[in-house]
């Protein structure tokens, strides 16, 4: 299995994602200042992995400089915490993470050497707990996966997104691993191409038979090579079930229902967002035309000055979707009584868990 | 309007679309030789604007022999028509194009140099004859637009691709030119961008507001951005409607049933195809893997050695189809009626016109 970010002891190993799919570079970052520049460059992404490599970032600062008591050492992280921060200003994952390690160390008084080391431990916990998380998914979704059968999946899911073996591509792993013969077609997942970079990469690691396509091949794929089933990730769940994902992902699901083909999203419980009643609430980012217009800001594929519409989610409404599969077991339609489920155990979104 | 290819009076001008859309290029082909290149390099393409550039080739290598009596020039003429189709030895219609041309001029007698002028003629009547379709195609199909209308489209079908206004593209013109203000979404269309390098620049071109979507936008930007018509053109219908287009037509089609939005198809009468009682019929042309793997020929996307799946067309199924627009009108379900109709006067496919 591949790991994307280890912690070595004294540093921060992680799998240049940049240099994917063409070559595997493992890169050691040794301070915040290297840390803050992975995220920066992208050489570490995916919302929990970011989270992460956020967390062993504010460790490795607040490590390497001679602070005083508890209260100098969280006023100094949560001065670390605003600088990683910035390196996604729009990934307010990364914020929550890191708002939410500060929030936990705090609760306990400590010297000021036992509060850095507590940063250290509240990195691994969630390293660890996020790995579980995984781990737990993929048990619950390998249960859908029968021997011989054709997987659709879209975007990147897997480790490069996670610190464990990912969500949706978490169940391909596992199905793979109980050695059940899968075939994967992977969408390449325009603009940016995470499926045909990341996935198709890590599909080959794991030695899972995958064939690429473009986006708008899918419902032939499903027509034509008998796909059994569609599973992709989450980025939130609103509390009807709607799931805003990578775009894209909602024509896939109308494809899905056409052809009569099962459509499952895999996502860790943190990524249900109970404040939102419907996905309408959920907020949509749309981001720079030229994602679309030059691929890898490389190749310009339209006429100079075009106008392009970015929207880098869409959202699947609840009606469209089969079952998802969660680390607890898998939700199915009505969406509310499991929904309900977590509320009763007032589970707080985003405060306990979502990087 | 944009004139794809022209004749000049002993030369072929052509726009030279490889050079499409970074600038605007015009190439004169002054005989056979350099016709051949320019069809094999994809200087020019479209099967309509194929057709019409190997004919006047084919004239061009002629007139530039000295030849003896009309028979001797038709078996110099076949020399030569198998010479220009190998240019794209996949490319049928080039080959149809050539033959109906060849049996066209053979039915009078002529002396040699009049045999020579009946091929110039043969080509400028298929010319006008297809910018004669077009307009027509165009004229039907504006009726659906109405002022305001946003319309999402897909590959190219404009002048670059026939030799008149298009067909789904020339809807969109001759809509405008009527002074309907209309705004077009168009899919890039993968594996190889063809309304983002062509359609993008023809709708610039004709000043006609245009955004450009990755593929697997379309069914998000048919539920956000009110789209009220989806409008593709077809390579090849069968007897019962079904309709075989660029791969990610079939797509399109299902997220417009989903969304209640209109689905016309736009093709001359010369794209039914009589003989296949349906779409499964149609053999649908797999190219190569490399196409998905390595945009432009530039760019790899993948892991070295993936398998890629790429289908060129996709077939939709009549039923998810609201009319056919003709150059003699919209057909509308039950499609048969109308094929019952061109059945009865005796429509030869290919032999009469298809290019």
């Amino acid at each position: 299995m591949i790991t994307s970010i280890e912690w070595t002891g004294d540093s921060l190993k992680i799998i240049d994602q940049t240099e994917i799919p063409t070559q595997l570079v493992y890169k050691e970052l040794k301070n915040i200042q290297e840390v803050f520049e992975a995220i920066r460059k992208l050489r570490v992404r995916g919302a929990p992995a970011l989270g992460v490599a956020a967390a062993f970032g504010l460790y490795l600062g607040l490590k390497d400089e001679k602070l005083g008591n508890q209260a100098q050492v969280m006023r100094r992280a949560k001065e670390l915490a605003s600088y990683l921060a910035q390196a996604r200003p729009t990934a307010v994952n990364l914020q929550w993470a890191l708002q939410s390690i500060i929030n936990q160390v705090s609760h306990s008084e400590r010297s000021g050497q036992e509060t850095v080391r507590a940063f250290l431990q509240e990195a691994l916990a969630i390293q660890e707990d996020d790995r579980d998380r995984c781990r737990r998914i993929g048990e619950n979704g390998a249960s859908l996966l029968k021997d011989g059968m054709t997987v659709l999946t879209h975007c990147n899911t897997g480790a490069l997104a996670t610190a464990g073996i990912g969500t949706a591509f978490g169940i391909l792993y596992t199905a793979h691993q109980q050695g059940k013969k899968i075939e994967v077609y992977v969408d390449e997942t325009r603009p940016l191409l995470q499926g045909a970079r990341l996935t198709m990469w890590e599909l080959k690691q794991a030695d899972i038979p995958a064939v690429l396509i473009s986006d708008n091949m899918a419902a032939y794929a499903m027509r034509k090579k008998n796909v059994d089933i569609v599973i992709v990730g989450a980025d939130r769940i609103a509390a009807n079930g709607d799931v805003a994902n990578k775009i894209g992902t909602y024509s896939l699901a109308i494809a899905a229902r056409y052809h009569d083909i099962p459509f499952f999203v895999a996502a860790p419980l943190s990524t249900f967002d109970l404040s939102l009643p419907t996905g309408d609430s959920i907020p949509i980012e749309e981001r720079a035309g030229e994602e679309v217009s030059r691929i890898w800001e490389k190749l310009s594929i339209t006429v100079p000055g075009a106008t392009c519409w970015n929207p880098a989610f869409d959202v699947t409404p609840a009606e469209l979707i089969h079952g998802i599969v969660t680390e607890e077991g898998i939700f199915t339609p009505p969406f509310e009584k499991f929904i309900q489920h977590l509320t009763q155990h007032n589970y707080q979104n985003q405060e306990e868990y979502h990087l």
